[in-house]
């Protein structure tokens, strides 16, 4: 995600300069050998020359890096973030009073490292932004004019909860969802299957870390969530066992309707 | 699936002639314009002529046109189809004692009719066979011959109630969750959604007809499999609720690597 949006913002042409910060040095080397970033760099401390920040780690990672930044950014500094979950990062960005803004594309794929840098990712994508009690209203314009030069669509929600809630309705549900259907089905079951299954069990080849980051920080809204659609299941899955047909057909045809108009 | 299993078969120049059998005539001439059959024609007496007629419609249709063509065919005729379920149609064609081998080619996607057709569809998939109790060794060979000519690997399954379990499974669940999806998340919400939720949904704009063919004439196998993935998901989501993360994460990345060995 983060070599993307580095790739992104310098084929837009959309700032002066991207520097990439990396853990490891052979990621830094690659990053600019891909063309993500302008230079890279795996000190830390090289964040704190940059007009925005973007923490492009999972989750747990970025609640530590706040409390690592914590007094030692320039006054002018937007912060920000590509987590998949809001609430505990808002309240730490809190905690250490530094001003930031959370920042969540509904964009990448089951592919994770620096090789599957896309300047295309964040094409036509919605890219939620929810404010935190220290964000300043030039936080939100910048990292909603980023948004905008890689192609994305800004949406502001109200809150780190709303946020969360929303996150484990329509993505993290869905990735378990792709986990139990390859847990519910033996190997040589799953080599005899088609589209359907490959599309609902893709993202069960995404990052660990990044994964077990967002569940273990939504345990609560991803059950909720869970429940919803465990009780929209069997509804569906009662219709079809007592053979309902014009039942069946009147769901099947509105959901078929909204799902064209989508265009996802 | 017919136009493309006929656009295949011409590509690879694998039979003679295909004649393509539609009940619309726009249907019939679209199909020679995109170059899918040879020629085309709504008279439904043509099928007779074919020394393989396969039949490409949904599931009910099937089941009467199996009916229709009773005592209609030449002896050395081998009949096929690409139903979705296969149980009942194995029943019928027994029933009006055609000699006939079920097929179901795992390829396939939301788009339906004639301008779909795609001549690459079949490419690598799995193509599973069930005999019948009227089915000739000569039937066997030739639709796995034809389905090794369009690229598809063909599986033979032991009976129709096999196939039909394995295909609610790996097949006919994950198009229900995907309406469960759709129907458990309201508009606003899942136009904020990202891949997961595109991918996890996307066979909820299939044709409606074809769908609720092998819901109504599936329902206990897709009853079954519906609650295993139910309890797959319960269990899964458990974990998470309760913060378990070694438990997880075995469970993740056991599931990561079978997921990327699939290579679908």
């Amino acid at each position: 995600m983060g070599a993307s949006l580095g790739a992104a913002l310098r084929k837009r042409g959309a700032v002066h300069r991207v520097i990439g910060i990396a853990r490891r040095p052979q990621v830094a080397e690659r990053a600019v050998k891909l063309g993500a970033v302008d230079e890279a760099s795996t000190d830390h401390d090289r964040m704190a020359e940059a007009d925005v920040i973007v923490l492009a780690t999972p989750v747990r990672v970025i609640l530590q890096t706040l409390d690592d930044l914590s007094g030692r950014l320039k006054e002018e500094t937007t912060l920000t973030d590509l987590g998949s979950t809001k609430a505990d990062i808002l309240k730490k960005a809190e905690a250490v009073k530094l001003p930031f803004i959370g920042g969540h594309p509904m964009a990448g794929n089951e592919r994770s490292g620096v090789d599957a840098c896309d300047a295309g990712l964040y094409e036509g994508k919605p890219y939620l932004l929810v404010r935190a009690a220290t964000t300043r209203p030039v936080d939100e314009e910048r990292v909603a004019e980023l948004a905008r030069a890689v192609g994305a669509r800004p949406v502001t929600l109200g809150s780190g909860a709303e946020h969360d809630d929303l996150v484990a309705a329509i993505s993290h549900v869905p990735y378990l969802i792709a986990y139990a259907l390859m847990e519910a089905n033996p190997d040589e079951d799953r080599r005899r299957a088609g589209p359907a299954f490959a599309d609902a069990t893709r993202v069960a080849a995404s990052h660990t870390q990044m994964v077990l980051d967002f569940l273990l920080t939504n345990g609560e809204a991803i059950g909720r969530a869970s429940s919803a659609l465990q009780k929209s299941l069997t509804d569906l899955t009662a219709l079809v066992k007592r053979g309902d047909e014009e039942g069946l057909r009147s769901w099947l045809e509105s959901i078929r309707a909204a799902r064209q108009e989508l265009q996802m």
